[in-house]
């Protein structure tokens, strides 16, 4: 088993070593921009860590899974036109620094990439990883419009959230695992298995980013507290404190926010006092809880050494802020 | 050899009896209209034809050919957001009658859909085919980036545009009969000869696109006349008035070009007079014909019986407006 930190370098190299510069230069440059922020390349070392996991050669699933990272990265991309986000990781978004219609098309040009990147398998492997790409990429547009749709709907419950972040996040984490499987060549019921543990292993991770938007250290997540609470995205938190308020509380919530006239950090600053006060985070570390343990049980049940299964625990601990 | 009719009847079916409505609606209606504008359908004919041309089994291209027609309307979607167009053959465009994140998302889950039908291909020619639709997808993105360059661009010359054009227009017209081609398991260099003769055809159909804006019949082009000199678009006829004009012509095209007083029908009918006298219809014929002729040798040289071309030949004919 190839340790975690090898797998994050071969990425980084991977990364580094490509030329994705070409003419017209104006359409590569926000992608150069973009694929230069680079993240944690979540995506990409989980292709990696699957395909050691099942014993395949990982050196076969480096392009495929940069594949899977410049898909993200597009939809980060489109996404922040949707939501006119100014910044992604800390420096201005494509759409702030160029312009609208640059955005628009170098996504579209990254989102060839990622197919070509992604096709860069074995032709006999090509049409199950072309038809599990594909299958990703719809669900993730999916789960966008519902993120979308839900802005603006007044009962949206804690189940449609769940199957939003579902097609929104997981689905991605599953695909990524999955990969890395099926270009080892594992067998096909152990592939699903490990797709079944991504999606519980993305739903515990988007709950722990709904989780550390109002009760994450700023100086560790990397972004100032409270911007779910300040657009009123429906999260967990938000949706399990609507469930469980009482009139009272309720009657706060609602004031915050729908009070135009309540100021920024008095509303983030109540709005966790208000959860806080509701147990909501104790909630939502439950929810986190439960999807982690479902996750750990189908990662216990795979047919694999123990040994060779604790890159990824690791790696899935971190994920929802265990590893610390 | 199929006629043409069949073909097109073939494909209309094809559309008519798939369904694309799926949940989100709100995600998937915007397809739904967008691929129910039927046009010409001229791309996913073109690979019907070229199949049958090779002697293949037309209905093992059907999926593939409206994978195209998809990835073409998916184009038009995106190109109309950049362009702010607010009517597409006739109707209202996307992001006018829904908005601007709908037709961004949307149309990217028709790039999704693309791939798709791409992909309904046999396993066996799905490297090939894959690698010939991300090429083509890529210079397609490439020709738009270039024609909004050109728009602020003070120097474009006729050479770069049609290099703007071949990647914008023509790739997709030669990928078109390639992919046809290859589905039906031709000589590879027959499918490579299939794609030149593409590639000239599709310049010659651009052209004769840009010809119909000044000089068409708006009641058999379809559209309205102008619209190109409107935009001061830099199209084959507004490059070439610019390279042939006398001193004293290019000062009355300057004006009507910049004079932000002139009115719309003015200036219309005066860059076309001025165009008239500078002999610029007659260059566009000449231009589009030498396209055309090129293609058409290129036909000739095919290993294919001469009645088997007949079709494509006519249709060509249409696409350059001398079936009449």
């Amino acid at each position: 088993m190839l340790p975690l930190k090898v797998i994050q370098n071969r990425i980084a190299n991977a990364f580094g070593s490509e030329q994705f510069l070409n003419e017209p230069v104006k359409l590569y440059e926000p992608i150069i921009y973009t694929l230069g922020q680079s993240g944690k390349r979540l995506r990409p070392v989980l292709v990696l860590l699957s395909c050691d996991l099942f014993g395949g050669d990982i050196e076969k699933a480096v392009l495929p899974a940069m594949g899977l990272e410049i898909f993200h990265n597009f939809t980060l991309l489109h996404d922040d036109i949707m939501d006119d986000a100014p910044l992604r990781r800390g420096k201005a978004t494509v759409h702030k620094k160029w312009n609208e219609n640059t955005a628009i098309l170098s996504g579209d040009t990254m989102f060839v990439l990622a197919y070509e990147y992604v096709a860069k398998t074995a032709p006999e492997l090509l049409p199950e990883v072309l038809r599990l790409f594909n299958d990703t990429a719809r669900k993730v547009c999916e789960g966008q419009q519902y993120d979308m749709d839900f802005e603006s709907q007044t009962n949206v419950t804690i189940n449609d959230y769940r199957m939003m972040i579902q097609l929104k996040t997981a689905v991605l984490i599953a695909c990524s695992l999955k990969l890395g499987a099926i270009i080892a060549q594992a067998d096909p019921v152990e592939a699903e298995k490990i797709y079944d543990f991504g999606m519980e292993l993305g739903l515990a991770f988007q709950l722990q980013d709904d989780y550390l938007d109002a009760f994450g250290n700023p100086s560790v997540f990397g972004k100032a507290v409270g911007g779910d609470i300040l657009a009123n995205k429906k999260t967990f938190l938000f949706l399990k404190a609507f469930e469980v308020a009482s009139p009272d509380a309720l009657s706060h919530l609602n004031n915050f926010f729908n009070n135009p006239n309540i100021e920024a950090s008095e509303k983030i600053g109540g709005v966790i006092r208000l959860y806080q006060k509701m147990n909501v985070d104790r909630y939502t570390r439950q929810e986190i809880d439960h999807h982690f343990q479902k996750a750990s049980g189908i990662l216990d049940g795979l047919n694999a050494a123990e040994e060779n299964k604790r890159e990824i625990r690791n790696l899935a601990l971190g994920m929802v802020g265990r590893n610390r």
